[in-house]
């Protein structure tokens, strides 16, 4: 998570994974692109990898899985959700995945292409 | 967490929020102590901070909530649960809370003495 106060050398400001659950997500443009789903922890180091974006479907049924690095998300206060800075047409070619053929999130190259899309650098680096 | 291959270079074990979210918490000696309720996420730097664990109530009246370090806990398949080294007595005394009256999550002195009171490192360091 971005934020201009950002300092790792004391608690910063927390948050409960259940209230990011279900917060909608913006890009700079306002478009609105759905909602967090979850987020993914890597239990080892405990750092939160991704935040799990959904969109589209009805019930759960045709619903797509965005995973959106977790520091590309900035909370807005003002639109009472997350903002990230991505148009639709990267977002159509995101990685992306349905609830029948989740990826394995443990896989390194599968991590490693995701972040390569957004061009940002790994959360385990 | 801790895991006998953590390796915090690469991608390790990742797991949704929200199947951690309702999963018992026991300690070694086999007692249920309570159920994962959420975990609390450091926004600026990405890691997870505790992992609050609930029990007692009914429907959430009179329930109480523990935060335990993220650090502490470890996941065991045979008992489908986390398992943390903590007898009840230390339980009985250990930082908590009911849903009316949170503490200050961002609150240093406050982290601190949780940290503390389970002589573990605080996340933030």
């Amino acid at each position: 998570m971005r934020e201009a106060t950002a300092d790792t050398t004391s608690p910063g400001s927390l948050i409960a994974a259940d209230r990011v659950e279900g917060t909608a997500v913006y890009n700079r443009q306002g478009d609105h692109l759905g909602a967090i789903k979850t987020v993914m922890i890597d239990k080892p180091s405990g750092k939160v990898a991704y935040a799990v974006m959904s969109f589209g479907g009805f019930l759960g049924i045709g619903e797509k899985y965005h995973p959106l690095p977790w520091s590309m998300l900035t909370y807005h206060r003002g639109q009472r959700g997350y903002v990230v800075d991505l148009d639709k047409a990267q977002l159509e070619g995101a990685p992306s995945y349905d609830a029948a053929t989740p990826p394995d999130y443990d896989d390194p190259a599968w991590g490693r292409k995701v972040h390569d899309y957004y061009r940002v650098p790994p959360y385990w680096m």
